[in-house]
């Protein structure tokens, strides 16, 4: 069975007053407000919030490995020493010194020749995925991305008139043939692409289909949108297995985005874009209206965060922290989980499961949150056409939030409950 | 002579390579970036950025008005002890305890009946313009603004495809019957309006006309938005005088805007808006995809700021500071620009000047800025059909940023170089 759907349809919800509601808008707002997407990830997050609940729901990291002594001693410091700088407007582009240390940061990272110019810091990656869309995309525009793929990434570009085409994703990355066979048909306006430990997927995209996939954006001309929030949370293998798609890129058809929310804290809300410098200039242009500029005093935060050390230092450790969660996710997979089919994540955040033929896991999700245990059905993750009865036995599991003891806790219970379902429909 | 404009057109600024440049987008782009409108305001701060300026530009705090010891001794507290929060993901509505605090300091402020629900958190006013005109404005649609106003909000406004028209700002507020000769004729999607002493003009909108501005939209059915920067920065009168046009519905015609980027300060980041829920519902919507949620942090900073008293305890202080540099300028003003007509602002940052027949304050830019003095040519505050001629004799001085020795140095420098270009037109 095939089935055609743009939006991230859920299920099962606790029916709150402002959650899935049907919107019907007066003909006073604007038709982009009545055909809007709402996410169906937040209104899991907002259905949980203040609850206790042990959740594999968000791609939220771990509260403890936040940098609080380091941060609280920075914000007093530059409060106390820059606070004319920190509190004042700042300029919409971003802080020009951390413009400085994102360049040399990428040089690091394989990303030679990006200089402040290329640069763009937007208030989180979210920002930066709604900034490129809006110069880039036309209503009607034809827009791909991975499938399953990121529903902030998604619902953004439907948002804007975008028409959604999905990739499949292969356990080393999205299947290019496919994508291939779409671009030699059609132009599109660009390829949203994840490839370090895709969100939801969690597979990493080999060297060589990165090399490939500059090939074919320069052969076909279309833009790769290059998102890379979870490069740095690595577990296993090289550091060359992460260089970015951008640093393949020689002509400037790659718009790449970089956050600190997984590596610093998502409550300071900076990311950067690199881009060729026109399009760094439009989407300056864009960012004048759309907020101005991203808080002086988190930039400043961030910068100095970088530059003394603070950043390089607590990679480790971290990749630490997520790989021994990984791997209590996975022995509890193996418990609870019979039938389930997964590709281990060698970085990231998250678990993709195929649970087996005929489940539903949209059908858990209100007695898993009943029981305490919130989840992402998969079906929220699926763009363009995709098989809808495959599509509904996904699921995504993130072990970043939850310690290693809730981790098995959690699971056991979700397991226990995905049986008993199983077993009512096949009983 | 009449002319129609729709961009803020500004000559006589250096030349730098971002600046001013023609965007030529290639294809690629979408057709909004090939209709950007780059902000006159950004591209003066811009070019005066990291220089040794008077600047009467932008409308900037007092560096030395930041609440620097208060927020320092805030920040560290909130990062020690509730970091895990400070630094998380938050809802995209807002900190809820953020939401009950603005509900109540607007009952405060004569708006009654605002209940959480009723308010969305923005990353500053910029982003709450945005918002709303992203669920409000279809292409094409006719929108209805002071002329002068707010480019900040013009271009938001046309980087969506409104059709902009201006209505005349008079010494009590905009004209209404101009108002009401427009939307007898066509029905706007919503009037934008800054009641507080409005960006430029600086004028105080009359109860009288707030009470008839609420029962026009009611009559011709449009929504107005209230930019509500500067009204806790009064200098005279009665705090009735400054009660937002928003106390005076009661059908749900008025989404209502409010920042702390004045108040506090800039770098933070905090706004608000305050609508019907089903508004706010389409404002959290569309926020999902925009930034996803505004800094954890500085939102836990500004509640806490406002929780403990500091907010209400800074605010007469505050006046002062502004009235005393008010009053600075003024008495410059007399001194140095003869032949020069203005309103005297009872509050807020800015004084709006007619300088003598057949000045150019344009051609007043160029050198002002190399005798290291900034200011705002006033005809890039015009919307739609407007006198080009009375235009080009208008500026905006703001005072708000340069202490009273500054004012009055940059001042007497600024009317030596008017005085001498005016006698250049006529000798």
């Amino acid at each position: 069975m095939s089935s055609v759907s743009n939006l991230p349809v859920l299920r099962g919800l606790p029916k709150g007053p402002q959650i899935w509601r049907k919107i019907k808008a007066p003909m006073e707002y604007s038709h982009f407000a009545q055909n809007l997407q709402p996410s169906a990830i937040r209104a899991v997050s907002k259905a949980i919030h203040g609850k206790k609940v042990i959740s594999f729901a968000g791609g939220m990291p771990h509260s403890a490995t936040f940098p609080q002594a380091e941060l609280t001693a920075l914000a007093a410091e530059i409060l106390e020493s820059r606070g004319a700088e920190a509190l004042q407007y700042g300029q919409t582009q971003g802080y020009h010194p951390l413009l400085e240390t994102i360049a040399k940061y990428l040089d690091g990272r394989g990303v030679a020749g990006v200089k402040p110019e290329n640069l763009l810091i937007a208030a989180g990656s979210q920002q930066a995925i709604d900034l490129v869309a809006r110069i880039l995309i036309d209503p009607g525009d034809l827009v791909l991305m991975e499938s399953p793929g990121y529903p902030g990434a998604s619902g953004a570009f439907l948002n804007l008139g975008a028409r959604l085409e999905g990739i499949p994703v292969l356990a080393d990355g999205p299947d290019l043939e496919a994508l291939e066979r779409i671009v030699k048909r059609e132009r599109p306006k660009f390829f949203y692409v994840t490839p370090n430990f895709a969100n939801p997927a969690g597979v990493l995209m080999s060297v060589e289909k990165r090399r490939h996939l500059v090939e074919m954006a320069e052969r076909y001309r279309f833009w790769i949108v290059e998102d890379d929030a979870y490069g740095e949370i690595m577990f296993e293998g090289s550091t060359a297995d992460v260089v970015p798609v951008k640093a393949h890129d020689h002509s400037g058809c790659v718009i790449y985005m970089q956050t600190f929310s997984k590596t610093i804290a998502p409550g300071l809300r900076v990311a950067a874009i690199a881009a060729p410098v026109k399009t760094t200039e439009l989407l300056e242009t864009v960012k004048q209206t759309a907020d101005m500029f991203t808080s002086s005093l988190t930039q400043i935060l961030v910068n100095e965060f970088i530059v003394r050390g603070h950043f390089a230092a607590r990679l480790p450790g971290l990749r630490q922290v997520y790989k021994s969660r990984r791997d209590a996710m996975e022995k509890a997979l193996r418990e609870h989980f019979p039938g389930t089919r997964w590709v281990t994540p060698k970085g990231g955040f998250f678990f993709w499961l195929e649970m087996p033929e005929d489940t539903d896991t949209q059908a858990l999700l209100a007695p898993a949150l009943e029981s305490g245990v919130a989840f992402m059905p998969g079906n929220c993750f699926f763009v363009g056409h995709f098989d809808a009865a495959e599509a509904a036995r996904t699921v995504r599991l993130a072990y970043s939030r939850e310690s290693e003891a809730d981790i098995a806790k959690g699971l056991s219970e979700l397991g226990r409950l995905a049986n008993r379902l199983v077993g009512a429909v096949h009983g």
